[in-house]
């Protein structure tokens, strides 16, 4: 049978957007993934707490597959995985060292789950899955234990970068290793899959070096606190400040849930690295004159609860700001956040802060790889079929552009989506035509994917014009009003100096009830309803020019 | 009296903020007001339209306002005159050609405001107002009829720059004049009021020669429909569109309600210049080759219902995409809108269109002068106060740290926001202790100023977890529930998959109602609503990890 010569690959999230990395190999049934990962909710969800792969593909197939295999411990690529590894039947993992420390620490929030069989791996391995040998290769990300993936399949051989970028003079971590990559290319590449997150940006993407270079500038000359906000999961630049700290001899305090977690895990797995006595809480900053002190925080995407935004407020249990402090944002702004980071920035320059943010200076570079890298590993790897993932639809385009661009021809090149699934052999890559479900899977609470899009088109309305209940008792003999109707409202207008308004509202309801129940006989309630709904829907529109929800309620006593 | 020797700046929107630009100088008791702006809302304000200045400080001195000088017909400079105008007794206004048509044009969506009286005035004209002699003088900014102004008063001459760059080479208008400005300059300046939005930009603005010829290089390659994006109220820009589609042998449609309407207005006021028959409209684009056509609109921001946006979705009434159309963003994202932009951009990719936007290449310049010219501007000027207005706090800071740069002392620079009431005479600049009334004043539909912080509050809490309303029954002789209590429930969860959940409640709430009211006596019905909010609130949190708003509802009957 020919049709089994094939590798089907199948995106299921990551293709067409950025986050929710999670992805299947298929060979003759049988399942290899990668990753498994979460994104954040886009604006017009409100409430959703994030979004999961939709793994109904995978259903009936638990059976079949082999193993999940981890390319760093990222949330974009591990954060679904305590909702989803009970629908795939908790199939054996692999991860490198931290990404495991990583995923078992979160592992214990979720008690109800099975304990996870989780091997250990790293660089150089290789995992035999059926027909599936899967080699990991280091990559240079921002995270340690970051791994690239060669998958020898029956069809050859296929390479998954993961996100990545070259860095020649990286610190603390060990610089692209050009050769191991020449080889691995040398052994004959079918198909490269490679980060698309910065297909857009010209160049070569900046050296922690010259990052960390640009921040020892402002701790050398700083007086008096430093304030350092970035990401709980950039581990390498968190590792930064805290040298450069130690080397201005200055103590170090950690604040923000998440980066506290994530320096736990990293100083006990070594991946961590300070002199005793660096570390100190939070509260015993004021011990310290403020030339000796550095607090390594959340918020610098301005987040309403993170430690930065508290401390700009006011808020914060123990740090109130100075003028002799020094806030380091060593962060980008993530897109959509652009607001609220101007919001903190301002707060901050108002309690006469020195403020140091990425559009001033190079005081941060991000994880992936620009377009002269992209460029270059298509060249080293020399694929004969290519295939953009991780990233916004744009991107992928832009990326599949730089292939064309470097040789690679068109009919070689496939841009795929989440859901489309691309059949692969020696001879030809290909997209099926029918998508199969990919749709975004809405985390809100405890509740996973019971959030639709009723419950958030709801949502949407109720923000923005309010809702308005009209509570309307009648009379089951006279099929009248009984009293007056009782009108329940929030997020629609000020209720105290809306009385008139209000009492115009339920002298039309009474007209609508006793016009439309007449006397005698059986009543179309849900007529009555919708009569009330649209009618005092356009009255109060005409009045206002705003749309509440209307709600009747309708009791007959 | 020497208090009398005083002028007082009043700034009333703008300072702290980009947009909603309003200030007023008092002079012994009588006004002279500039610009009256509105601003777009925030993230957090759902629903709300715009945001208007507060102005009840000037409530009780309509007579004493001399006049409103406009700067030019920017919306953020003249969009809350309607909804203000009352308030201040209708008192003279003064404004350019081009600005004037725009708030005439406004005016008549105002049926029930009284006419205005508007004086039309040039570069060069002096208005007396009072002690006041505020003198026009051109500046380049993005729309023509740029005015800042030079104003003579008893303590000495102040500089309102209002928004400005320096253009040496801009198109459809004229570079600046550098030898008026030294001529002003030369004339001794006490204030310098200068534009701070790009006060944060190193080096010097682009100029609109740049952008054209980038543009140029677009039209020139493009074979299919150019459909060209930017701001409605980017009037030059839409000039370089409509002459470059001459050149280039193609018609020009013009699409989207704002755009329309300000061609329209540009066009009878000789603002915008094109050859006869070179507009269409844009049902008409079907009638010639896609080579001889272009469409400019609005949408570039990735609004829902703009016309870019409607294009993408397939939506547009007379254009569908193809993969030789050319598509253009001639525009910046304005913060906050970078994840629409990036859906919309992903929508016309996967239409195969050709994309290009300002991260591309230079096909977008700003309006505002960029640290150099802000610089050169105090060289020219040479001011003894130093003050910068219109922008975001941190913009403001960083141009009294420009201005410190260029030797004006610290004590000459004020850095304001909006009312705090600065106090000048020809020796002292300085600040009020205690701000007056500066508020946001949100306009929603017919509503001005009645959304306040308690209907946003409910409209950020329903659109998080949504509401749910309770509406129990009791009879008044059991003092017992009558049957089962009705729920209603939105933007919480999908109610037909939530039975069991309801059924719960439900008994809950009998139970609370029975346990409550007791048998007998007088009821305290707010205590009883407060059990049904409190412990239902706590039962659905313990349940689903969410808070929808709580309404309890008891009718006794």
């Amino acid at each position: 049978m020919i049709k089994q010569q094939n590798i089907r690959i199948i995106p299921l999230g990551g293709l067409g957007e950025v986050g929710r990395n999670m992805m299947a190999l298929e060979y003759q049934g049988k399942f290899l993934i990668i990753d498994v990962g979460l994104r954040m909710p886009e604006e017009d969800m409100p409430g959703v707490d994030f979004i999961i792969p939709n793994v109904n593909f995978l259903k009936d197939k638990q059976k079949s597959i082999l193993g999940i295999v981890f390319t760093h411990g990222h949330y974009d690529h591990i954060g679904a995985l305590p909702y989803i590894i009970d629908k795939l039947g908790n199939p054996p993992l692999f991860a490198a060292g931290l990404t495991k420390g990583i995923i078992i620490k979160r592992h214990e929030d979720f008690a109800h789950l099975p304990k996870l069989n989780i091997t250990q791996v790293q660089d150089g391995d290789k995992i035999h899955l059926g027909p599936f040998k899967v080699e990991l290769f280091r990559q240079n990300h921002n995270i340690a234990d970051s791994m690239g993936l060669v998958i020898q399949t029956p069809v050859g051989n296929i390479i998954h970068t993961s996100d990545f970028k070259f860095d020649l003079d990286p610190v603390f971590d060990t610089p692209t290793d050009f050769q191991r990559l020449k080889e691995i290319g040398q052994r004959g590449i079918l198909l490269l899959m490679s980060d698309s997150t910065g297909a857009e940006e010209a160049g070569h993407s900046l050296s922690e070096r010259t990052i960390m270079e640009n921040l020892e500038g402002i701790f050398k000359n700083a007086k008096g606190r430093i304030i350092a906000a970035t990401f709980g999961s950039l581990i390498n630049r968190i590792q930064q400040m805290i040298s450069l700290s130690e080397k201005y001899g200055r103590k170090v305090a950690v604040d923000g849930y998440s980066m506290r977690t994530n320096v736990e895990i990293c100083k006990q797995l070594g991946y961590i690295k300070s002199e005793k006595g660096t570390l100190i809480k939070p509260e015993q900053m004021q011990n310290y004159p403020d030339s000796k002190v550095s607090l390594i925080c959340t918020g610098a995407q301005g987040e309403g609860q993170a430690v930065l935004m508290r401390i700009a407020n006011n808020e914060h249990r123990f740090v109130r700001l100075k003028k002799s402090d020094t806030v380091i944002f060593s962060s980008s702004v993530v897109p959509g956040n652009e607001r609220t980071v101007q919001f903190l920035k301002d707060e901050l320059y108002r309690r006469e802060a020195n403020v140091f943010h990425y559009k001033m200076m190079d005081i941060h570079a991000g994880g992936h790889a620009h377009k002269d890298e992209l460029k270059q590993i298509m060249e080293i790897m020399h694929p004969r079929f290519f295939m953009p993932i991780h990233g916004q639809y744009s991107m992928l385009v832009n990326h599949a552009k730089l292939a064309l661009e470097q040789g690679i021809p068109e009919k070689n090149i496939v841009v795929a989506e989440n859901g489309q699934i691309i059949t692969l052999n020696e001879k030809k890559i290909s997209l099926d035509k029918k998508p199969i479900e990919s749709n975004y899977v809405m985390v809100d609470g405890l509740g996973v994917g019971d959030v639709g899009e009723v419950v958030l088109r709801d949502r949407q309305t109720l923000s923005k014009d309010g809702m308005f209940v009209i509570i309307a008792i009648i009379d089951r003999k006279t099929g009248k009003v009984r009293s007056s109707p009782d009108i329940i409202s929030r997020g629609f207008v000020y209720l105290r100096e809306s009385k008139e308004l209000l009492g115009d509202t339920r002298k039309r309801v009474i007209e609508i009830v006793n016009r439309t129940v007449g006397s005698g006989g059986a009543v179309n309630w849900s007529y009555v309803k919708d009569e009330i709904r649209n009618r005092i829907g356009d009255f109060l529109y005409a009045r206002t020019k705003r749309r509440p929800m209307i709600l009747p309620v309708v009791i007959e006593i």
